[in-house]
């Protein structure tokens, strides 16, 4: 056993994941579950991913050496906070929230002494939510950003939780700053996200037959919870119209091709996407 | 059997495909494969997609009774053309190609006296090419868009080939008109590509890493045949734009919400999204 006793706050996807693999790679001696909703406890203790569990904050973080957030974004900063006054000396916290500025700019310096967070994005997760779609595998060779310093210079708390997220399959990218990793989510994550909803938006429901796979890849995001993609769009404004701007850019850039009837042009543009996609694989 | 020889012009993913079903379905006589690629023809036979093929589009589709023509959409008429002049009278023509309108207009009444050229669609396909990724199964459930009229008093042609894509497992849809066709798959299907293009363009290589399922899921298309998309594009020029301008004001939308802050109106907005979404299934 790699660690004591772990607490998931939050036993949807992402915590019931982190669940089912800290129990099925033995990483802790005990997952405690914590959540508002006793049934989502319920379920995650029937599916293996917690052996016990509590919706009081404070017993469920008591005596934990790491606690790991898996809330919504715009509750994760209450939480550690609210968590940090009831765990003794020395407990770690880490998230897996998909903004981070948002995180560590309200954690800030209002933790107790000896306690410690380390912001983690866990690049993994699912347009279905809920932790009866939880998988052990989730997290296995996945990218997971931390927010800190590289190699030889991390703190010995940022050393013990990128261990925890190595355990779970991860690999580990290291970032220097919250804003660089919200810049890039917003390329990576946040766009594509609004894009799928938006041409989900567009389909007249008569048209929908007419409708394959292509479009079904296309906008399987717009599955997600309006509830959690709220928040994050929110927790990550800026970033987020900068990538829908350069994203017009691009439209822009084909609508004008397209009537000028620039055919070559048009092969051109396309076949630069094709290269940057077909290097991504499948 | 229910056709003598059919013969298949452009043995790509798609008429590789339409080769399988025939043979796998015992659905005509004789399979002949017409190329320009002698290659493509040899791997179609290996695969046994066709019975034969032959580099030459006159003795191929000679004593055809159906000639199905697969290649790029800029390229069906002119094969129609002059295929037709090389069939025995009663000979049907139908395609697959992904635009209508711009087939519809340049046949247009060229044909020789009792050859039929009944347009189609089947609303499947991958962003992979080839007939090396050609599938038996690929028509099966999937819409198929006719251009003709309904039911009873549709013409013998159009029964027939009703017939022949009822036979590949498709579900007839009949449409009025190609303008129509053109319009629902600028939404569909053209649109969609542009999008997962422009999403895989604005990505930097740097950031690859950092890109998950989601993204992957979004841009997937991107990596289609950059020419092929290009044609596709170039005959269907206005709907195109129309359905980026639609496309377009959702973003506008969705950027005004965001800027504004209102949590409720983006929750609304992304609600909307995924009740559209999950409408198609997965």
């Amino acid at each position: 056993m790699q660690f004591d006793k772990i607490t998931v706050i939050g036993v949807g996807l992402i915590g019931g994941s982190i669940g089912l693999a800290v129990r099925g790679r033995k990483l802790a001696a005990r997952v405690v579950g914590v959540d508002r909703d006793p049934r989502a406890l319920a379920r995650a203790t029937g599916l293996g991913a917690i052996d016990a569990y509590t919706t009081e904050l404070a017993s469920g973080v008591k005596d934990a050496e790491l606690v790991v957030v898996c809330t919504p974004v715009d509750s994760i900063a209450p939480l550690i906070l609210a968590a940090a006054r009831h765990v003794r000396p020395g407990t770690l916290f880490t998230d897996a929230g998909s903004t981070k500025r948002n995180v560590v700019e309200a954690v800030g310096n209002n933790l107790p002494r000896g306690i410690h967070y380390v912001p983690a994005h866990p690049i993994a997760g699912s347009e279905k939510s809920g932790v009866e779609n939880a998988r052990a595998d989730l997290f296995h060779r996945r990218a997971v950003v931390l927010i800190g310093s590289h190699g030889g210079s991390a703190s010995p708390a940022e050393q013990r939780v990128r261990q925890f997220w190595e355990g779970l399959g991860g690999r580990v990218v290291t970032m220097a700053s919250p804003e660089e990793h919200d810049r890039a989510l917003a390329s990576t994550s946040h766009l594509p996200h609004v894009v799928a909803a938006a041409v989900a938006r567009v389909l007249p429901p008569a048209w929908r037959d007419l409708s394959g796979t292509g479009f079904r890849d296309v906008t399987r995001l717009a599955s997600g919870d309006p509830d959690l993609w709220a928040a994050i769009f929110q927790a990550n404004t800026a970033p987020v119209i900068s990538a829908v701007n350069a994203f017009r850019e691009q439209l822009d850039h084909f609508c004008e091709l397209l009537q000028r009837g620039d055919g070559a042009a048009l092969v051109d543009w396309l076949a630069e996407a094709k290269r940057g996609r077909d290097a991504l694989g499948s």
